[in-house]
């Protein structure tokens, strides 16, 4: 079987590295020369609206996924024509336009932080009014690691702020309380069978993930399956999808949904029986789902801006390092390392000894 | 680091597999159009004496591995000029002849059969005198899979064997009456350190292996690693080894080593904290060595002729594919599963499953 991957980064390397072993075959369809899936797999060099080469995609793989949320709805609507295209379009829509999203939860009961569509200043004036500062004001599309987005915490930050993200369609989230990220990795069949990994605790700073750990029994795991559950269900979603959540209070609210592998699913490779990315590929194959049952305890750890010295990593113990093949920059995500182990206590030790190579 | 892979087989494609996310790329030199390890990385499609090939291999890469062991001497030393080569030539040039393997074997105290060299039908007809029969008769050198043998069990089967076996150098190994099959996969930094990986049962069937199940605490672990452990440092060896021993009497016989990653370490992808594959790549690349600690219990099974269908082996709880991609063809290795369980009873009843598949 072949797979079409649309977009070439990292998160489509991964996939191959999975897939392969399952006699799967990968193509990306990508514009950037460099993007680094291509050592694993054809890459058709193209614009992601050039049809083309969507056309020859369409024509040379049996199923296609993505690699992001952004993917423009033409996209996938001609891609759809001609081949099986998961997720479906209604889930790249919903999950692509943070108005969507947010008013989708609240349509299915899932608590989510209080918001507003802001289409002008006038409309961020009010919402400010009806939600009260602080609030995040983030773009409805494309933002991503900490960018398109405006944290609102004085009534001067509100003035021009609709101009300065760029007139363009936004949402004012009301700000919570929160006292931890988490997020829930799921995948769910063509059957519909769904299947969830444990909860995994996040830390971000400036807005990118930046520490992972997965949790054993979190209380609300149970919780987080019930919203996520809906959500798979009502997008008769099929591949894997991550959903971030606050914790407020014990409880939960919404953040966000990924429609596609995560960043915060990255651990599953050694710390999952069956890992996200070959869960997503078992997916969207019709074939049957993994365990998605942890192995030993883990966390990951991003690499932003450049992967410390690989003789380093692989010096620290229970380690497995992930160094992605991208030109380092700042800000960029060029690789991870996931600690797998027998118990926290060398998870917490294996933790400290990477942030002490990505703090040197 | 770039890494050239003499031969593009399964295990260049696992190498390929474990090497990609240390960053690693790799070149493979073999002359199979459809080489199943090119799907991973660049295919030098040519022979293996072409020097203006290997000259190109040479200057491409950081560094020189194989994927067998009958490489030709001259194809070693030819690199060599020019690039780091691991193993280095001795280590080849002694593992691809069964006569220079045994005698070395001997040199270090190592029990192994009894043993003869076989240069003509009257060599053979004194050495059986002396050796007895039963007794197994290999070519020297290019056997694998039970390919290049004949076991010797009547006087009327020695009559002609020389020349049945091709008249080419041979050995006579005397019968051991064995109670079981392993092997011991062990690593070798640059700087000496040494890993062992648990002692492996293995079962052979019509000479191709078919079963491995990875020991815990093997009574004999500590006397395998002192056998390995002298031919790692006799060789001054770089990289994974595997030596395969016949039990006997509570005790071991040397059977025959591997100079590289090995069927019967297979299982390590999954069921160690570190595999055979990056452990080999991070010898010859001067990295620290990982963990050979086991991570749960595993098996692993070929799959030799075909792989079944992907759908069952993937429904199978703690079953791990690997579909080398390679055309089907009968006495053929074209997949193995491996079985990590959380205990052995787990084990035991996922390896009656795969059995009922191949079985199929």
């Amino acid at each position: 079987m072949k797979i079409g991957v649309i977009g070439g980064g990292q998160l489509g390397r991964m996939l191959a590295l999975a897939g392969t072993p399952l006699g799967q075959q990968f193509a990306f369809l990508d514009p950037a020369p460099d993007a680094c899936a291509q050592a694993l797999g054809e890459h058709i060099r193209a614009d992601y609206n050039d049809t083309d080469h969507l056309r020859q995609l369409a024509d040379e793989v049996d199923v296609v996924t993505f690699e992001f949320e952004s993917v423009p709805a033409e996209t996938v609507a001609f891609l759809s024509q001609f081949v099986p295209v998961y997720p479906n379009a209604e889930s790249l829509r919903i999950a692509r336009d943070r108005w969507f999203e947010k008013s989708m939860f609240q349509d299915l009961g899932i608590p989510t932080p209080e918001f507003a569509d802001i289409q002008s200043q006038d409309n961020l004036d009010a919402a400010v009014k009806r939600i009260g500062l602080p609030a995040v004001m983030k773009t409805r599309t494309l933002g991503y690691d900490g960018k398109g987005q405006k944290v609102l915490r004085h009534p001067e930050d509100v003035v021009g702020a609709f101009a300065e993200l760029g007139s363009v369609p936004c949402i004012l989230e009301g700000f919570v309380p929160f006292t931890g990220e988490v997020s829930l990795v799921a995948v769910r069949a063509r059957d519909g069978e769904t299947r969830f990994y444990p909860l995994v605790h996040n830390t971000h700073e400036n807005g990118i993930l930046k520490l992972s750990i997965a949790s054993t029994e979190h209380p609300l795991q149970a919780l987080a399956e019930d919203y996520v559950g809906r959500v798979l269900d009502k997008l008769d979603y099929v591949g894997v999808l991550a959903f971030e959540f606050f914790e407020v209070d014990g409880g939960l609210k919404a953040n966000e949904i990924a429609p596609r592998v995560h960043n915060s699913g990255h651990w599953t490779i050694e710390g999952a029986e069956c890992s996200q990315f070959e869960n997503h590929l078992r997916a969207i194959a019709g074939l049957p789902l993994g365990s998605t049952a942890k192995v030993g305890e883990s966390a990951m750890l991003n690499f932003i801006g450049e992967v410390p010295a690989v003789e380093a990593v692989s010096a620290i113990e229970h380690c497995h390092l992930h160094h992605y093949g991208k030109a380092f920059k700042a800000g960029r995500k060029v690789g991870h390392a996931t600690l797998r182990c027998p118990d926290i206590a060398a998870l917490k030790a294996g933790i400290a000894e990477v942030e002490a190579l990505i703090d040197k």
